[in-house]
């Protein structure tokens, strides 16, 4: 009996490749050589300069010891060496650590010591730290490249080599691409870590290479768009919108700072077509009073990172934006559902309408399933937008694991899932929605309270620009919430006023015990930092309850 | 020293998943359920039917005793079983065989034999061929399922078995979808084989996946396309388009018949985007007289299989057509070089942009490379429109090999690349002009002539709707052009005037000896059967030189 078997007809150089982003840049090159990769600046670059600066600096990495599977550390802006840092670093065989600019030294030091880094680029603005770094680390330090940059606000500089003498000297020659094994690591990414210390999300070629792909399968991304980075790429990857947009031939526009008003300038000067950014991002360029005018063409916003509130939303739409919101983590290479939205959506009223938006909807195309699972069973929550449960990932698009982490690894892993530690429940649509982070839940006299809720209902005062709302010791409930309030530039509200606004649309048990006036901190992606708030109040950071 | 390997990190279900076009029929099932899968006159299907179907179709396979990597045949036009038939049979476990309908009862009688197909599934059209390649099958005949249409031109049935009733009967909750390893076969198509046997073309899992994704990156082809089947599905599974579409939940328009009436109709009732076809078809539309108003929208359409007639991309263009012109072969899953338009192609006349849209372009974004290589050194050839070499690919968007010929294999595999047997040239900016096949270029006196540039030189003529040269056996120069034409209906056309009007435009020795008019043989994708017009010369079938 024939039949067709898989060792019948093997695998050869002909038919087969191991998946990965970074050839995607060799393509483009080769069919768009004169059309301009980025623009920064005064400074701008082809795919063909790109892509012959990224072959001579992976040269030079070699030439520095850079073997398969080194760590390359980055400290930059969103510049230009950072996005040839995404194909530079993996065509030498390396993988790439970009660090959040935002870190202090002690978590700069424990991440170049976990990683154990070989090399490390540098902008100006955070030599000073690097430096003490270098010297906590003593030996172990990694060589350090300096990327000059004059637009950098001090001109410090830290590291014997220089990046533009390094491409120089580079050979346009070098030969490197994707590894043996699409399963190799291309990318290390240290989580914020808000409690205890930073865990290193893994990335293998595969996934970075699916996941660039999949960004324009959700987003219906066209070839050669104008992509505005407002997101950080040391935010995973940039959501693999580096390798993305060497896939489809878009020029990225650079900013080394953001405000309301440098974005809007960004966007008529380029004709920006795309962006992604959180919420925050979002909520600034619509409060700022800066967008009385829309764009005179439609910009293409993704928007993600927590649950855009429905003024956001609505402002943003008045402005010109297009925004589709997906969903994710660092441990799922960026967003990884999707708020896909349905014809149908036409029919209902505009408020509800955006209230369909705000959910974290569906899986992405070439993830595997998104689903929301009672954690200790792993049973799916029945569809009735009540039920919570965990929200948990798997597939193609699911980190390699935690480096040098196993238990971690196994716990975040385990049962076939990645466990998000985002609580959530499902709607009759099978759309999701995330109530809160497990570690934000407040529990007041036994009752479940999910932070957001208070905070969807605090984001529809109109005064209200932030709002953030964590648990705080009650001697008599346990825990109560607490809210703490951003308000517009110029309101006045009092307490009483916005705890009566509260009152009309929420459940006795639910109301903050007390409202906090004034800037709330946030990350550098714009996240609120909830552990910092819970700790001047004197809460302990929950655990998964 | 802490190196990232690949052992560390292991695979596990919940961060590894296999590549297969079959899963993106059951995320969309649930995204988008109540959305049109398929229309084919008055039937159409939700998602959520089709879904439904293929889980029942797959578990009556099951029942059948279809098993990992067993043949599945169909002989069907393009209707919801065969649809359906790429996914159920995979589903299964299965390899589908979809068989030219135009087949005589030897060739098919062959394919059943060499594929060892269990089970066939038949159109009432075609219930007569497989009655009597049933009958020579003797004992080794496949089971036979009827798919019962009433608009079949016959009430012809064949085989004991009803595809409705099993669905019926069939399990709705079966499990099935992609393989342990996504190199195993997914589909097996016999190429139409213009002389001796046909070969069985093997692709994998992995591969189908990723040229589904391929037709959304190169195309441009947004979510939710209303998508006109002109194309047969047994062509190379149809581009992979059954697959591309429940990625993108697009609806599929099914016809039975096409003529350019039918086809202009199915375009204005159903509001068609996106199509693909033949240059063969374009130009019935375009000759038909029929368009005479343009399309209310623009209609995308991809056009592959040769070289399309300048004349036919102007025409389709102010039907309101915007094509793109792609190349392929069904060893490389259908389309794998694109003719990617170039913003500054907007600078030349519309003469010289038609020129540039007619070549075959550059290498797909998920395929590996193409290029054009010297066969016997595997140097590429310069870049000067002018030096001939063949045309090569490799990637993942080849195919395994043929199946059960490792000599086969070998030959069209060997030194890394597939060889297509095209001859072409590469223009100055890499992109890639295909001359001819190689054994339909013709040498006379010892000059290599490309037939289809004196084709070209007749297309150019407003009354020439179909030109075709082959060699003919000449006494004095060894081999001689002969050109066969179908003129426009009612046009008249002298032979002496078209050897005018080739004289002012070809070199002497590239004259056509003669011109036949008359209709031109043509297979059922189009393509124009030169073997058969070389036999009528009493030319031998030209080998590779």
């Amino acid at each position: 009996m024939a039949k067709l078997s898989t060792t019948e007809l093997g695998k050869g150089p002909a038919n087969f490749a191991t998946l990965s982003p970074v050839g995607f840049l060799a393509r483009t090159a080769n069919v768009h050589p004169f059309l301009l990769s980025t623009i920064y600046g005064e400074v701008s670059y082809t795919w063909h300069d790109t892509y012959e600066r990224c072959k001579r600096f992976a040269s030079a990495l070699t030439g520095l010891g850079v073997r398969r599977g080194d760590i390359v550390a980055v400290m930059l802006p969103n510049v230009p060496a950072m996005f040839e840092s995404h194909f530079a670093v993996p065509m030498a065989g390396g993988v790439l650590c970009a660090i959040n600019t935002r870190l202090d030294v002690e978590s700069v030091r424990y991440i170049l010591e976990h990683s154990n880094a070989k090399v490390m680029l540098v902008d100006p603005e955070f030599a000073a730290t690097v430096r003490e770094v270098v010297r906590r680390l003593g030996s172990q330090a990694p060589i350090v490249i300096n990327v000059a940059d004059d637009s950098a606000p001090c001109a410090d500089t830290i590291g014997d080599l220089e990046y533009e003498a390094l491409i120089l000297q580079g050979d346009g020659s070098f030969e490197g691409g994707a590894p043996d094994d699409e399963w190799d690591t291309i990318a290390l990414n240290y989580t914020s870590g808000t409690t205890g210390k930073p865990k290193g999300v893994v990335y293998h070629h595969r996934g970075a290479h699916l996941n660039a792909v999949n960004n324009v399968l959700y987003w219906n991304l066209p070839s050669r768009p104008v992509y505005l980075w407002v997101l950080p790429m040391f935010h995973c990857n940039g959501w693999c919108f580096p390798w993305t947009l060497a896939l489809v031939a878009g020029v990225s526009i650079f900013l080394r700072k953001f405000n309301p008003s440098i974005v809007f300038d960004a966007i008529g000067q380029h004709a920006v077509t795309h962006m992604c950014a959180a919420p925050i991002v979002y909520a600034s360029l619509v409060h700022s009073g800066l967008g009385a005018l829309r764009f005179d063409r439609t910009v293409h916003g993704l928007i993600a990172g927590s649950s855009p509130p429905v003024s956001v939303l609505e402002g943003a739409s008045k402005l010109g934006f297009e925004l589709t919101h997906v969903y994710g983590l660092t441990e799922v290479y960026g967003p990884s559902s999707v708020c896909v939205q349905q014809p149908d959506w036409q029919e209902v009223s505009h408020e509800q309408q955006m209230q369909l938006h705000r959910r974290q909807g569906v899986v992405s195309p070439l993830q595997g399933e998104v689903a929301v699972l009672d954690p200790a069973t792993l049973r799916a929550v029945p569809h009735d937008l009540e039920t919570i449960g965990e929200v948990m990932f798997k597939g193609n698009l699911v980190m390699k694991g935690y480096f040098k982490d196993p238990d971690a690894t196994e716990a975040a892993l385990s049962g076939g899932w990645f466990h998000t530690g985002d609580l959530a429940v499902v709607d009759s649509d099978g759309y999701i929605v995330i109530k809160d982070r497990a570690k934000d839940i407040i529990v007041s006299g036994g009752e479940n309270i999910s932070s957001v809720e208070i905070e969807e209902v605090l984001y529809a005062h109109p005064s209200v620009v932030v709002a953030a709302v964590v648990a705080e010791p009650d001697s008599k409930w346990g825990e109560a919430p607490c809210a703490f309030v951003e308000l517009r530039v110029g309101a006045v509200v009092l307490e009483a006023e916005l705890m009566t606004f509260c009152r009309e649309r929420l459940a006795g048990f639910k109301m903050p015990k007390r409202i906090v006036f004034g800037l709330v901190p946030k990350t550098s992606t714009g996240k609120i930092k909830k552990f910092e708030l819970r700790s001047r109040l004197g809460s302990a950071d929950a655990v998964y309850r």
